[in-house]
């Protein structure tokens, strides 16, 4: 194989005919395949069928988990994921099975109550914005949109957003109100923060004294290697630099359990936590309590996640392989696509020639294999260079994955050469 | 005994004394019981124990419950709250372990978005109220406080609320967007509403296009006797008079299987359900839908939860007769209180010489029995005649709630002994 860029015209040609037969033999085999969306696959999810074992209800101190009352989680809830996120107990909240309910709540929060006591809820405010790092997580994007909140598009880099446009954002307008932060393998790039991002992250200035940093650290224990990167501790840098109420951090064990049945985590100051308890309790008497203290007696300590977390990377590594090698093997030597090798999370972000995204989607979803919406990963769907693509290798099982994986490249390749036929 | 009201003032401060007398030897019991809130007793809890033994994870169509998805929940416990609440699977959807948190986002919804497309959102108008039947709810009052919606106290008569009242409200002002209501057995007064009374409500003018029936219909299937007292169907009303989408029916298993850790759910018309959906979409990515599946084949059927129901009221009743008797045989004839005699529910609702409530709560606290906040049942907290006491029999063990009726009735008599004295 050689660089698709070097083709002439009648060489592009004959390439796009070949390839269209090979895509045809594809249609024919009727495939129903499904790579849109990061959920962990059966074998995972048999790693914590122990805890359906579990019939205590009483917490350590004699509290029935079955009854009402605890709006803030039960205190061993509390302390295991303080343990997880390097927080004290008072500085976290455990809720139900959804940290994106957390978040949802948290923003519609501000919306209509403001951040602080004293703080004009942002509802009010003519303009909102969110600075949204991207490519990002659509389910971020999706409540900013629904809220009429006004996304700023930052690029990411190699070592989080592009910090220099984040702090002259911040600087200059009083309307940027927040920024979304998928900090550890972020999604979909796998990237993870470095110690100076969080740092000036959390001692930038701003000109909306209640800005605030919604830190999604859905993977902050999910690594794919024996490498476990390292994430610079947010709530002590934002402690630390005298800005201790402008972090709110999200957890769950969606990823660590199960994903729709686990239980999340909100950490930030004890100021903002105990506020924040105060506002949910007139939301809710509590959270499933039964589930915390399943998960809490399950999971046990942060050594034991580690061990289970190793499980789940032994069921993951295999599939990321499995799409590297493949991804290197059909379009390695064609100069027509780039592609993160990330050491965590669940995604492989993949870059096709500017405006082929939406092309290749289509392609493939013709042919039975749904892909992440194209343009997904940024904000109001709309991908600048039609380029991004967000694979999730975890949920189809490894020959199904080959398939998958072996039709994306093709439609990748037409999809290519369409383009270059095109700009001929 | 004979009524306190035909005391002169010599007798009564006789009687204070001995009262006062009788408190002291209270007080030096160091008591410490509870009758504040409805919290299932722990023998109720254990009814539902069965249900932890379940490991299923596949809904009957395969679904793994395990995983994401369902944002409506799981197809068989929609089908089953169908059938409790007599609406169409279609009109419901199953969500987490709290109806509270489904009315309360159901209106933090109306005021950001509207109840409907095109909808001007509540929070944008100069002014929202809402009709509160009192006494009532505290958590529903406590909602309408946070979101600033301005509540107006309407009387509850014996068949439901004054709809005389409700209805000149409803036709007068357009800011009259909606009603709580606690239809069946209420909290506190264990009423049940009439038919007349369902159909005025479903089918009244209101000058708000966008009026909307809030129908916590929390004890729908809680009888205390053998009496199944009905209930007319209020969506089915709504529909017959061709204001389908008027009604929002929130309902839950919290007093079937377990408080903290049950199912609630939220039936409306189709249309509300699907734009529902919609916007729940945005907030999470679906409940916990192990739980779900949990109750749906420990429930199994109506008729199940009925006999269930049977159990529960086996242990409730005995509980009941204990307050009744005891309020019967101490304050029966002294004239100072009524009382209600529920035929299912949570509640005993009494009421005391005007002016003497919140004497009462606070002579019981001092002696070691939590009552509810006086006021609770009412707006604001502001009981107007400062009368109403919410009594919540289900929790302390019987001895528990003798001692504990025992020091009530004591201290209703010394209030009004002290409140006679006063006025004489």
């Amino acid at each position: 194989m050689k660089s698709l860029l070097s083709l002439g015209k009648e060489e592009l040609k004959n390439e796009l005919s070949a390839l269209e037969e090979k895509y045809k033999e594809f249609k024919a085999r009727d495939l129903k395949l499904d790579m849109s969306r990061g959920r962990p696959c059966r074998e995972q999810l048999d790693l914590s069928m122990g805890m359906l074992d579990d019939r205590q209800y009483l917490t350590e101190k004699g509290v029935d988990c079955r009854n009402y009352g605890v709006v803030e989680g039960i205190p061993e809830a509390r302390e295991l994921f303080a343990r997880l996120l390097e927080v004290s107990p008072d500085e976290v909240i455990v809720g139900g099975n959804s940290s994106l309910n957390l978040m949802h709540d948290t923003l519609v929060r501000a919306m209509l109550f403001g951040v602080c006591d004293g703080c004009e809820p942002w509802g009010r405010l003519p303009k909102v914005r969110f600075i949204c790092p991207s490519p990002g997580y659509d389910r971020h994007f999706a409540i900013c949109e629904l809220l009429g909140i006004e996304m700023i598009v930052v690029d990411m880099k190699e070592d989080g957003p592009d910090m220099d446009a984040v702090e002259r954002l911040c600087a200059e307008d009083e309307a940027v109100k927040g920024i979304w932060c998928v900090p550890k393998y972020s999604n979909p790039d796998g990237i993870t923060y470095s110690d100076q991002v969080v740092w000036r992250l959390a001692s930038m200035k701003t000109k909306a004294p209640d800005f605030r940093i919604f830190w999604d650290n859905a993977y902050f224990i999910h690594h794919l290697t024996d490498e476990e990167v390292p994430l610079k501790n947010i709530l002590k840098a934002c402690k630390d630099v005298g800005n201790p109420d402008r972090v709110y951090i999200f957890s769950s064990t969606s990823k660590i359990t199960f994903p729709g049945a686990g239980i999340a985590a909100l950490a930030s100051s004890a100021a903002n936590i105990k506020r924040m308890v105060k506002l949910i309790s007139r939301q809710t008497i509590c959270p499933d309590k039964m589930n915390q203290l399943r998960h809490v007696r399950f999971l046990k300590s942060v050594d034991n996640v580690k061990e289970l977390m190793k499980k789940h990377a032994a069921i993951l590594r295999p599939k990321f392989r499995l799409v590297l090698d493949t991804l290197e093997k059909e379009l390695g030597e064609l100069g027509i696509a780039s592609w993160t090798k990330p050491k965590g999370g669940y995604f492989i972000s993949f870059y096709s020639m500017d405006g082929c995204a939406s092309r290749i989607v289509q392609l493939a979803k013709e042919a039975g294999v749904t892909l992440c919406e194209p343009g997904a990963t940024y904000p109001y769907g709309k991908d600048p260079r039609d380029r991004n693509i967000r694979l999730a290798p975890s949920m189809p099982p490894p020959d199904e994955l080959k398939t998958a994986m072996e039709l994306f490249c093709l439609c990748v390749r037409m999809a290519s050469v369409e383009r270059l036929l095109k700009d001929n």
